[in-house]
């Protein structure tokens, strides 16, 4: 039992989340940013690589007061819960994520995270520890499902998303394409990581929908169930 | 003066052309493969970079018959000029396209070029010296112009049109987006090398079109001429 999954980024036409720098880039507008909004308010939790967060420092949270009203109508809270799979603990103590908006957060670590990151870190957030050296992706979802998260929006980084789509952890990926070009080899992506290789299955997606947005283009992929690894 | 510059690439939803040990990916089917056929058909020259011909060893040759006898028709060679850009020499003496189909070859390679693979590759092609470490891409780009080449496809890969984009020598760019993950952090992608960072500007595309294709999506892309770093 896992959550439902919904990843979702904006790329540049190359395919690059941001600079080799990890800095971010402007690549959507207003529009898209009310649907991620949208996306984002409709779901029981967050989560985030801790690169993104050391990256970027996003707080997580619904931003549309008529988004957090509708929530708290429904007797939810303001903002979904806040997910950093973080496997050794590096989360700053001050990063958003950790203090802006009410609400639970959960820091993932893994057995490796030193003891004393891990009590810091329980001041601020719900500490799941699952896995020796790496978060144990799966074992964390079904630790979400437990906690009542039904729906789950990844928002990054690439590692994660890719780490999640090898594991056979994701059902749909929204990705709105940008009218620009970042470029360079090491830049992230949608998909880090290893990826795959001749000996290891590809992941197959269905194009739900395609529509020009903005300067853009977003793509709706629905992850083709046989194509997951983790499904036997 | 430089002839016009038309980039064709197929990547994965993660925007990946290859995997990350560069072994190629059926990425689109017989729709696209036509469309790619005819838009070989209709350039004077195809180029591709080194690691390309390496990995993938393609002919650059039209396929259709039907395309091919329309070009004699109109007097042109059966094929394009198939050009290779490769600043060491490296192209092996029997790769596909210096072989494959009949026409004229241009192997473009830098000053630093060994002598002996220069006078070994001019048994096969014409060889245009541009640059000192690097093939420079406008020199390169006006030489193919004074060999009569108005329209220009480039096919791959990453690195090269990585370098096209960031010297502003692009003018449209068509990108099938295919319904799978690769993955990878060091797969390659539509434009790899250094990319750009918050001091070097980025390329500004506008969107010409995009419509679904097979099981994937075709964007085509114009370069916004403003963005081009290589005007003054």
């Amino acid at each position: 039992m896992r959550p439902h999954v919904v990843v979702n980024v904006a790329v540049s036409a190359d395919g690059k989340l941001s600079t080799f720098e990890r800095r971010q880039v402007k690549i959507s507008g207003p529009e898209d940013f009310r649907r991620v909004d949208r996306l984002k308010a409709g779901a029981d939790a967050v989560m985030v690589g801790i690169g993104t967060v050391l990256a970027d420092d996003p707080s997580l949270t619904v931003k549309d007061p008529a988004l957090i009203a509708a929530r708290e109508a429904a007797g939810r809270g303001p903002h979904p819960v806040r997910v950093v799979v973080d496997s050794r603990g590096r989360c700053p103590l001050d990063a958003a994520v950790l203090h802006r908006g009410t609400g639970q957060r959960v820091v993932a670590v893994s057995a490796a995270c030193p003891p004393e990151r891990r009590a810091a870190l329980e001041a601020y957030a719900t500490v799941v520890v699952a896995g020796e050296e790496q978060v144990d992706l799966g074992v964390l979802l079904e630790e979400l499902s437990l906690l009542g998260v039904g729906r789950l929006m990844v928002e990054g980084g690439g590692t994660l998303i890719g780490a999640l789509l090898s594991a056979g952890l994701v059902d749909e990926v929204y990705v709105f394409t940008g009218n620009m070009i970042i470029g360079g080899a090491t830049a992230p992506t949608l998909a880090d990581g290893p990826g795959c290789s001749a000996s290891r299955p590809f992941v197959r997606l269905d194009l739900a929908n395609v529509q020009p947005c903005e300067e853009g283009v977003l793509l709706h992929w629905r992850v083709r169930k046989e194509s997951e690894p983790g499904l036997t």
